[in-house]
């Protein structure tokens, strides 16, 4: 394994936290906080490690799969750990495991939270908490990508590790200018949406903070009430953004190059947007007798939905109280999550497709035994390893869900709140029902279940695998004994 | 498709379902009961039916697996319309859909009942509500395969549907005598059972119908404590049974030829009782505390575990009253199911090792991604095609779930009772937790409900596939359009 290059990468990712802690910083100086002592202290510590371990240049840049997701598995513990030092060190969260915990909730754009008054915090770091979400959102390695001279031609392992989803639609070619076009798209997108809000009457502050938590579809909002105290406009605006998060990027990309007919023929977003609908009025139906106005029952539906579906997680009512049917969609639309290429979480809706139309070619194999088929989005065939690893994505995930709800279920909850607990960090979504409903946080749970939870989260966000490996005795062996590069990179 | 074999098998079915009306005719006759009458007029109804089907021999016995499995899947329904018939017309379950649900759950072996008070029914109908489910539990198929000149050497497309589990270690060779020494197997393991019942001070009736639920993993008790009420001896004969029949069949196979090395180097079945030993281990530490003695937790523990990994369905205790991290032990072992080639349902252990062996293949992929690698079990590769089934049939199982619930959650009940409600239908299980608990049943869902939950019953013990395809639009075609068989069979 070509371990140099993956402490590069790591030095890096140290140096773009540096920078990244500094707003922060500057929201302690408006707002004379203490606290921001703190921010600065560990963006001192990140840049002055970073600069350490990348004053060496590695002897190749060559890498392959293997060494992208460990690099991208580390990146993401090693940012969480030194993201978390702020609100440990400023004792605002008391504890370094809450600590970590929420940071890596920020990061991974969960968006759970075990905080149960959001409003003790300091505004500085309110401001990095939601932050997290927006670096999270689109990902480290692919900022890195964007900004740092990787040669050799291999960055694209890198950035399979951490993009969502399943390579379908491979149209934008991987490659630097890929990342700064995507990251273009979300900065732009990210400030429309505050422009959007500001003109609603909110101030810099909370636009801010609540586009960031849209953007990154993150959740993690700045009062007790999440979007609930604010005005139904503010509110409209956040589900609308909430949902144009959860497109996948490419359709976005389309539009820029005025490809109309391309955008408008994505499988994958017509898929996206019929399942909104279609919970919308179902839910809409279930709860409209309940509200004082149509209209009401009309956005509340399409908030709720537009949070589920896209993994974020802010809430404008307390859905655990809906009746059984409404709560049934949302637990159904947590799983199927928002496109591949998005910053939601979640299975995705192209996982869901390739899922059912596997089916349905086993289904075809049973009446037309020799006919060889090969699946189809967008009309074009799907590869037979993105289908395959699709499959085994699915039943992976399964495992780790059930393995995950088994080793919380020692801490004694309920299983609709282990259950949704577990689905809610795996999926990145943020709050579950019952014992983590939206009014309620994880503050409860144990230290080990809180472990598991934060292991579900980046397993969520790096779709399992690059987390997965780190766990394999043949990779601590090759990252702890030193040995030569061979041409074959094993 | 060769439609004029598929109504020969029909006839045969009803004429074997005749047949096996005449015992509870019997019991009838025994116990001088009125409702007797009504299942010998279902045998006389049947047995008219099944020789008018039968009279033409059909052109061709040539048929393939798409015909096998539209056979095995009409055939179930149409055993379970003529099984409900006793149940109905002799008005001790009043509404048909109730006599209907209660029979698939017969046949299927599931044991979920619509009754509140089993107590209240003639013995007669008790004994045949048994016998369902010692009847479904090998098939009725194979049984037909057992006895009947079906000639063409593709009866292994009747077996294959009918068979739970991926073909994992087809030693036995499939074919009539395979069949004929399941049923010696089947038929000896109920006799020794029911005698050991009869040791221990239960009378005939009761221990021919405790060990026909016991054999077919089904769980029909015949009075309301289900199996609570029994002796400690009897509780562990049924639970020690229980394992036994959720067994693989192969390893009783090897036992009576006396490969011992070969039974005892079976990787499902060490698997299987390693599982069992776990999760009795987990649940006596956990219950310990809560009974009278060690020895009683330790049954109390065996007995549910033993119950729920094979779908069985029975019970001693409410175990909806024990711990969560218990509670959650149950559900995961409701997932898991028994081994293949047994009688018991669920998703099967040696599916379950091929997923997680699939998974780990996954990782070393990621570390090696040049090797290639099988995937082995007992030693041997398991062929490409049973790691694809057993990919789609997990996917596929979890879609169905998905769906079961959200239909059924338009009745407004609880998260947890819904769930495990389908759970429950789907691997073959019996009873769930809350509102269908051990001390619960499912006469409260409506008619929709109750025919999802038939649904999944069936789609359970067929394995999906072939009750599925009965729902593809080209099946219908071929089913009602008359045309020559072709010899592509097509």
């Amino acid at each position: 394994m070509n371990r140099s290059v993956i402490r590069y990468i790591l030095g890096y990712v140290l140096k773009i936290e540096s920078i990244l802690l500094l707003p922060s910083c500057l929201v302690a100086l408006i707002y004379h906080e203490q606290a921001g002592w703190y921010h600065l202290l560990t963006a001192i510590l990140c840049g002055i490690l970073g600069i350490l371990l990348t004053l060496k240049k590695p002897q190749s840049f060559v890498f392959y799969l293997k060494e992208g997701s460990v690099a991208t598995a580390l990146s993401w513990i090693v940012m969480s750990l030194f993201g978390a030092l702020p609100f440990w060190l400023s004792g605002e969260i008391p504890s370094f495991t809450n600590a970590l915990f929420e940071t890596i909730s920020g990061f991974t754009t969960t968006g759970a939270s075990i905080l149960s008054d959001v409003e003790a915090l300091s505004y500085c770091n309110l401001f990095w908490r939601s932050f997290t979400h927006w670096i999270g959102g689109m990902g480290v390695l692919v900022f890195l990508l964007a900004i740092v001279p990787l040669s050799g031609g291999s960055q694209i392992n890198l950035m399979r590790a951490e993009s969502p989803g399943p390579s379908v639609g491979k149209l934008v070619p991987k490659s630097k200018s890929t990342a700064r076009l995507l990251y273009l798209i979300y900065l732009g997108m990210t400030i429309i949406e505050i422009l959007f809000l500001l003109a609603g009457g909110m101030n810099l502050f909370e636009s801010l903070t609540i586009s960031f938590g849209t953007a990154g579809t993150g959740g993690f909002g700045i009062v007790n009430s999440s979007i609930g105290g604010y005005s139904p406009y503010v509110q409209w605006v956040v589900a609308i953004f909430m949902i144009l998060f959860g497109v996948n990027f490419n359709a976005y990309y389309y539009i820029i190059y005025r490809k109309w007919k391309k955008a408008l023929s994505m499988e994958e977003v017509r898929t996206y947007f019929i399942i909104i609908i279609l919970a919308v009025g179902i839910i809409f139906l279930n709860i409209v007798n309940t509200t004082n106005s149509a209209l009401d029952a009309l956005r509340h539906a399409s908030f709720q939905v537009a949070t589920l579906i896209t993994s974020t997680g802010y809430s404008t009512v307390d859905f655990n109280l809906w009746s059984q049917t409404a709560k049934t969609v949302l637990v159904l639309l947590m799983f199927v999550g928002a496109c591949a290429g998005s910053t939601g979480g979640g299975i995705k809706v192209s996982r869901i497709i390739i899922l059912v139309k596997t089916i349905k070619k086993e289904l075809t194999s049973y009446i037309h035994p020799k006919s060889i088929q090969k699946i189809k989005i967008d009309g074009k065939p799907v590869e037979h390893d993105v289908v395959r690893a699709t499959n085994v994505y699915f039943v992976t995930f399964m495992i780790v869900f059930a393995v995950s709800v088994f080793v919380i279920s020692f801490d004694g909850k309920d299983l609709v709140t282990n259950f949704t607990a577990v689905l809610a960090t795996i999926n990145n979504m943020g709050p579950g029902l019952e014992g983590v409903g939206p009014t309620q946080n994880f503050g409860a749970f144990s230290g080990i279940s809180k472990y598991v939870l934060m292991f579900d989260m980046i397993a969520g966000r790096l779709e399992l695998f690059p987390l997965l490996i780190l766990f394999h005795p043949a990779i601590w062996k090759e990252l702890f004994t030193r040995h030569k590069i061979t041409a074959k990179g094993k």
